[in-house]
């Protein structure tokens, strides 16, 4: 078996968390991941503050594995998910989109890990100065939101910035992830796109067949003229989005609304249309459809092999 | 010792290749990497006939160890360079922005091995049906032009789809990155960034200064709008550049001139104002100066260390 320091730290059987991703990871999705040994992880992007404890509430009812929170610190009621997140005392809450300094030491004293994302080596720095118990290094070839760095890069370079133990995440979905993202320094994963296609994964029949079809090329970057970068799968909506943002008679705010509601539309109603159905450049070697637990045993036999064979180039 | 497949398919020692990098990969770093067990390449992409057979004579007169050329598809003169790669007998071609398959039965009867850049697994099949002997996965972490697959996702996906060997590239630029690659499946890396600082590298003094102070978020890319997506170090030029492939008052005409003669000022000048000074993410890890021998010992020495022990998290 695999075990590292990250898995006495969150108390966990394998190395691996699940990315929290909007609108996708519930408690159902969550709950799997923690049962087959990692740390399934909510997402709280909605803001919908009851609809997150409910959640959470239900993943206490379907485990009692460790599990943890996502908070997108640019999204909505984020005092108030702060705050609910520090009563429910959940095992562990990772960070996105900014600097949760503020709400530090209130998770601290509820006995919470504390794991931002970050996508610079100055940003890691900066999240253990303000306690955090480790980073998560993403790079921008994972699904959603992405940073400029790439994982190849950004692992060793947090790595060297910090202390505190890196968890490698972006363009990981199996065993060669895994044990590439420990040559770099990391003592742990996190995985998004391959727990899509996770049986207790709720999104949409057009999303995961799409997932299924999809090459190494199949994702595309959109965002980038307004400042926020999203990673998804080329479709009709993104390729035109795309091109659109070069289109200087469309304005910066009518762009902005051609993305509304395009997630839901992916995740609920798998709109082939009006959907962005975000997804990893990794989404190419994501095509089995398995439970959560089927994926973590099957990803770490594959480490466990390549790891004791790394050797076999040394002469 | 680290040995795979590539030492014995290029008759080299160490399974590292040194990126053909425009205007900067002359004879003398070639024979440099070439003289300390690596496979030492030719950048062709002047198009300068002449030039590059001076070159390639100079490197001949240097080593006596095999070398390689890099020829740019898409450059000038490539019906005579690649005739004169073939005269020549060079031991190595590889070849970027394009498919060589035309050239590839007159370079194999010269004894050539060939081995296209690839930015896709779709591209490395082709490749291997046009009868290239390996292909070089290269992430768009990597200085220059550059993909949208990067590192982590592209060599396991091309490693899938061919049988060839797969030289992986793109943000390896110490033991940790090789190893990385290594476990993706690829059996030699090619590095370029890193070189860059090796005493036998001929940039300007302004260049290396400005890559030793690099960081981690010090690179950005500019030239997707005119679709020739390029990695260079920041500065005044190319922020500014990349502001302006937003603004449409400024014609695809007028933004490829502000572009010309950049290289030439970063590479021979050390132009601060004009330079557009390539180089990679790993920049921030990039930082001392030393023979390419050096280099490339420290880098195999770090890449058995971290191979022997890589399966620590074993238990």
């Amino acid at each position: 078996m695999i075990y590292t320091p990250i898995c006495d730290l969150l108390g966990i059987e394998k190395p691996v968390l699940q990315g929290g991703m909007a609108h996708i990871s519930d408690a159902r999705l969550a709950a799997a991941v923690s049962n087959a040994g990692g740390l399934g992880i909510i997402s709280a992007a909605s803001g919908n503050v009851e609809k997150i404890e409910e959640e959470i509430d239900k993943a206490f009812s379907l485990t009692d594995k460790p599990f943890g929170v996502n908070v997108m610190l640019m999204g909505e009621n984020v005092d108030e998910i702060a705050k609910l997140l520090a009563q429910k005392k959940v095992a562990v809450v990772t960070t996105g989109a900014g600097n949760p300094a503020k709400y530090v030491s209130m998770w601290k004293e509820a006995g919470i890990k504390v794991i931002p994302v970050v996508a610079s080596a100055s940003l890691a720095k900066l999240m253990e100065r303000s306690g955090a118990d480790a980073v998560i290094a993403e790079g921008g070839e994972s699904g959603g939101h992405v940073g400029e760095m790439m994982t190849m890069s950004l692992i060793p370079q947090v790595c060297d910035a910090v202390t505190i133990p890196v968890i490698g995440a972006g363009g990981i979905a199996d065993g060669r992830g895994v044990a590439a993202a420990f040559m770099l320094g990391a003592v742990g994963v996190q995985v998004g796109t391959r727990f899509l296609l996770a049986d207790e994964c709720c999104i949409s029949r057009t999303y995961k067949d799409k997932l299924i079809k999809a090459h190494d090329t199949s994702t595309i970057v959109t965002g980038r003229r307004l400042g926020h970068p999203v990673r998804s799968l080329k479709t009709a909506f993104s390729r035109s989005y795309a091109k659109e943002e070069y289109n200087m008679n469309i304005t910066d705010d009518e762009l902005e609304k051609m993305a509304v509601g395009s997630l839901k539309a992916a995740v609920v109603d798998g709109d082939d249309k009006k959907g962005c159905f975000l997804a990893g450049q990794i989404s190419g070697l994501v095509n089995k459809e398995q439970s959560a637990k089927e994926m973590i045993d099957e990803i770490f036999i594959e480490t466990e092999n390549i790891l004791n064979g790394a050797s076999k180039w040394v002469k």
